[in-house]
């Protein structure tokens, strides 16, 4: 089956500039910035508040989509994994999930903390977390 | 930007076959069934063990895109929603996330239950859970 073309509804903009600096995953990390989102959809937003914690699907358009294997964390130690068994950003499709706590909302800007995505990666869903 | 193409990693097996027969989310589901992944990215289970949790991104193929409110779970009284405040199936980017149990791995089929998709579901993704 072909799966219809996805949209990009926003951009990340925080000081992660490389892999480097990126944290290994969001429940480590503190790194704040926003999600600049499309402003074709505010509608789409609402009721997003303050104090919330949302869950973020990011296309991570550095990774290598060709990868199929990958030491977990960069272990050698613990063998090589198959990526569907890793958190590793190399995947076929490179979809991040990301869980965000809301600072402030500013229209179509949400001002966030808990960044693991470099500055600049597309933004791809928000939802609300599973309670 | 323009985002590149998704590629269907495989469907899901089940006996959801309406909406009405599937669980709100999958914390609420002892749906069992299969994730049958195309036998070309074997590579990429390798390691997915029975017993753990994993999160598999799902392409709702069947989710209105064009929506961008709703009535959270269909109830009025709370208002309309931005969908990107919901786990609602229409939103732009129509992506699920479920955490799902592994039973049992025979080759390329994952058994697994928690299912909150429909039979046919196309599969994206699978990651290992943020412990």
């Amino acid at each position: 089956m072909e799966i219809p073309r996805l949209e990009c509804i926003g951009f990340v903009r925080n000081s992660i500039l490389s892999r480097e600096q990126a944290p290994k995953n969001y429940d480590i990390s503190d790194h704040q910035g926003t999600l600049e989102i499309d402003p074709g959809y505010l509608d789409a937003l609402q009721c997003i508040q303050p104090g919330q914690t949302i869950v973020v699907l990011f296309w991570l358009h550095k990774a290598d989509r060709s990868v199929r294997k990958v030491y977990p964390r960069g272990d050698r130690s613990r063998g090589l994994h198959g990526v569907f068994a890793t958190r590793s950003p190399a995947r076929p499709n490179p979809i991040a999930i990301s869980e965000l706590k809301v600072l402030q909302v500013e229209d179509n800007i949400l001002h966030v903390s808990g960044f693991d995505v470099l500055d600049g990666t597309p933004v791809l869903d928000i939802k609300k977390k599973v309670s």
